[in-house]
């Protein structure tokens, strides 16, 4: 059995050994590889929000699963926020992602713990209503401030 | 810390009791869901084998935490492999990914395998450089049986 063994401190230390820039190189593969996590998390995300919303039947075992997974790939996309890749088109990033950054980051690692806690509650439906709700006002709320509508 | 508790059996026996089909609304998003996990794989594949290949200096632990990474990704992107949804162009999967689906199956068995060793072995140079050439082989079998060149 393999799991991901990365701390977000582990994350968040190598990302300030390492430009996040220099792990990719063009700015295109950053972006594309912050889409392709978030394409990710959200397809494990949905089907959670399914089975909270009672349109699926609650599975405590899938439940689990998927929101392990949506805890692992919260960490990943923001490395690909790098300079120089803000947009003005629906649902890219805005400038202040780079000019407001302290607060991004706080938007990013508030996700990572709350889709922690969605993976440690999801065994339940009661934990997993009260998780998922709370996942999705992070996700929401760096929305609302980063993203343009 | 949170970490992916999906062993490789447990994502079987999901994909067994509910159809993939059924875990995407509509086939395009199964196609998406399994480009965006080989994107993130990808790029965490091509670090090591940056290191592994000497354009970049050896460091064991960012090693080891990519390898991680793809280890977990590689569980991820074959549930979208989903009925009607082969192509003719390029880097699209051949129809016989289906009618060969044993054969498709055990190659990606082989890339979790793989995968799974070189996070293990990625904390010194000369393990990664084995492991990173195994784990290779594995994409390069399935990419010359399954995908449209």
């Amino acid at each position: 059995m393999q799991r991901l063994l990365l701390t977000t401190a582990a994350i968040a230390a190598l990302a300030t050994a390492l430009p996040a820039a220099a792990q990719f190189q063009k700015p295109e593969d950053a972006v594309k590889y912050r889409k392709a996590g978030f394409t990710v998390m959200a397809a494990h995300f949905s089907r959670l929000g399914a089975m909270a919303q009672g349109r699926v039947p609650f599975d405590a075992a899938a439940a689990t699963m998927n929101a392990e997974i949506v805890a692992d790939m919260a960490k990943l996309p923001f490395a690909g926020f790098v300079e120089g890749t803000a947009g003005t088109e629906k649902g890219t990033p805005k400038a202040n992602v780079w000019t407001d950054r302290a607060k991004f980051d706080a938007g990013a690692k508030k996700l990572q713990e709350e889709s922690a806690k969605l993976a440690a509650n999801a065994k339940t439906l009661d934990g997993l209503k009260a998780a998922f709700t709370a996942t999705a006002g992070t996700c929401k709320a760096c929305h609302d401030d980063f993203r343009n509508p």
